[in-house]
């Protein structure tokens, strides 16, 4: 069939392709170690399987409300005014199929074709494929090396404004890189969006994925919870990916239009999942905690490994369920490129990883060279076995 | 905050209002008859329930493929294959969050701005919605009342096609006529369809909720598999509409085409939804056929009562959920329109329905008056007790 010309700008998650061929290469018998997804090998909590079980039992089989059950929506605002200091209500919670629908409702919302719009790169590669599918001009900025982590190019995301920028995508505890803004950093971002009148997606996916400190948001700066849109998700927090549930909450205004796009697209989410979900919010936290105290022990572990590789350096960052070393050195001694390097780690020593490629084109003047693991579906001495040989073949 | 302009263009499903309208009124304590949403009161059968929990206790929480289970889809092609004749494989399956975001992806991938859709009206009015919403022009085609049925007014659709359209919508077993083509008709909508290089979406959302005969569909005709988009849904044969599962099938590009809005979009469907969908085709029928039998009878107990009544008449469609009595006279005699009648009947009698308006605006020269009845989610004696008290007071 003669597909519509804008099928031409829809991009997609090619890390979803390396997870194919990660599979491949395993029901052929080779061994292999996950590094490559951010899923989780994690069980949902009982506490949510069993408020789904329950809600099942008692027939929640049926359309619930467009936007959500309102219990739902109450708990979400309630918890995210705690955590934020916001003063949401129902009417500014509409829940999604996940988190990742609210990116494109956001867009269809609020961009016009031809609108600039800021987002992250490397970043989640959905940013770059809606805004460009929808008719909007995508205007990525970057990541610098800090001192502790990386840390968000203002610098060059100032200087990208111009008069037709009109929306800005911040992933602050960011998906690939782990980097996390300043209060500083995250002040300034807030002056530019006021000065500039900019509508800002603050995606939070890994809000809660964080073992030191307390993870912020812009959204709690002045003046910004007007002109917010958050993408919260179950699907991290809760070992949820496959639930899809999430949430999008801002204004009011906003929210009823991406309530009237539930009306025209997905009808509701999946009914009594939201009941699990709502369990997980209100019910007993162990597990969750659990989870993180597994996920903090195996990032150190990568980490280490990392660190010790030749040519081979990473960052500990607080928060999200990924690393991104600089293997640089390491590439150059191999003399590979991108896709050689990614190829060789598969098949010589079973690391299936993904590299900066799959969260982006490189930006100008770009040389250092970046790797994306996942230490979220992969048990600890998986990692200790996969970076052992890893190590030992960057070092062959 | 400052909306997109095309958000002007996006329509809504206003029976939900009516749904909210009547909720609250029952929660005041008025007695209603839930004619007005195409829902079911049934419980979700056994087998399907057990299929989803059997998942669920398994583990099947994590993302799945973005185009669904390997196993649904491949049941999906097989099932279609036996009714339509197709010769559908797994590549022309993608799985779904509803039937309904069937309608937003075919229109994404196959429509540029300023094509023509020619779409049913009165219709389901996330047709009309989308068109607008995605740049296209909604091009609509009426019924006209036959001599058992409402027929799908051709010669108003063939003198509507112009050079620029290139789609049509074509929902046989029709929401909320209940107007079924005849083999003579579905013949020279496929002709038209070859003649004018048009693809079609089939929706087929009530293929299978069907009392006498076999459901045809313009799929199985020659010509028609390479340049059809099944609209397929569990929710209306499995009481699953708040499961949120249903498919796209299609010619393979088109098909990837929509995988890859599921990438951008939603993921997947929930992962053990699926489990609940497969165990619902592969397993046992009896609680389907027994509610084949039950929306058998309230059709004939709704359709027998109506017809009893002065000024109103009311086919016997022998497929969907849905009822669409002429009640010209009726409303002449009250001296209402559309919405005093809608009104006064419910706060008069209870009787909770939708109008005609509720899909789609009146088509030029309409002089007939119409309700929507659905019979899916009131009783049978529930239906004899409102159209009792409707007939007194239509009479009185």
């Amino acid at each position: 069939m003669r597909l519509a010309e804008r099928v031409a700008r829809l991009g997609t998650e090619t890390a979803f392709a390396v997870s194919a061929r990660t599979a491949a290469l395993a029901a052929e018998g080779h061994k292999v170690y996950y590094f490559n997804l951010g899923d989780l090998n994690f069980a949902t909590p009982r506490v949510v399987v069993e408020g789904a079980e329950a809600a099942l039992a008692e027939g929640k089989t049926g359309y619930c409300p467009n936007a959500g059950i309102a219990e739902l929506r109450e708990a979400m605002a309630q918890v995210t005014n705690e955590t934020h200091g916001t003063s949401y209500g129902l009417n500014n919670v509409a829940i999604q199929p996940g988190g990742k629908p609210v990116i494109g409702k956001f867009l269809l919302s609020l961009m016009n074709p031809g609108d600039e719009v800021l987002y992250p790169n490397p970043g989640f590669p959905i940013y770059e494929s809606m805004i460009q599918f929808h008719g909007g001009v995508a205007v990525p900025y970057g990541f610098k090396e800090g001192e502790k982590n990386f840390a968000l190019d203002l610098e060059g995301l100032e200087s990208s404004i111009t008069d037709r920028t009109r929306l800005l995508i911040l992933n602050d505890l960011q998906n690939p890189t782990g980097a996390e803004c300043s209060p500083e950093e995250l002040k300034r971002l807030a002056e530019l969006a006021v000065e500039h009148d900019l509508y800002v997606l603050s995606d939070e996916a890994y809000y809660d994925i964080r073992f030191e400190g307390d993870s912020q948001s812009i959204v709690s700066l002045p003046g910004m919870e007007e002109r917010c849109v958050i993408l919260y998700t179950f699907s991290k927090k809760f070992a949820m990916t496959g639930w899809r549930v999430g949430a999008a909450l801002g204004p009011a205004d906003v929210i009823e239009t991406i309530i009237q796009l539930n009306i025209n697209d997905e009808s509701c989410p999946n009914h009594f999942a939201q009941y699990g979900a709502l369990a997980g919010l209100k019910g007993d936290q162990s597990e969750v905690q659990a989870m993180l105290a597994a996920l903090k022990e195996r990032r150190d572990t990568a980490v280490d490994l990392l660190n010790s590789m030749e040519g081979v350096r990473c960052y500990r960052p607080h928060a999200t369920f990924y690393l991104y070393p600089n293997l640089t050195g390491a590439m150059a001694a191999k003399g590979m490129d991108y896709n050689e390097f990614h190829e060789a780690l598969l098949m010589e020593t079973g690391v299936s990883a993904c590299t900066r490629l799959h969260f982006g084109s490189e930006l100008p003047g770009e040389t250092q060279r970046y790797l994306r693991m996942a230490y979220s579906g992969i048990d600890l001495d998986q990692i200790e076995e996969g970076l052992t040989k890893m190590k030992a073949w960057v070092e062959g």
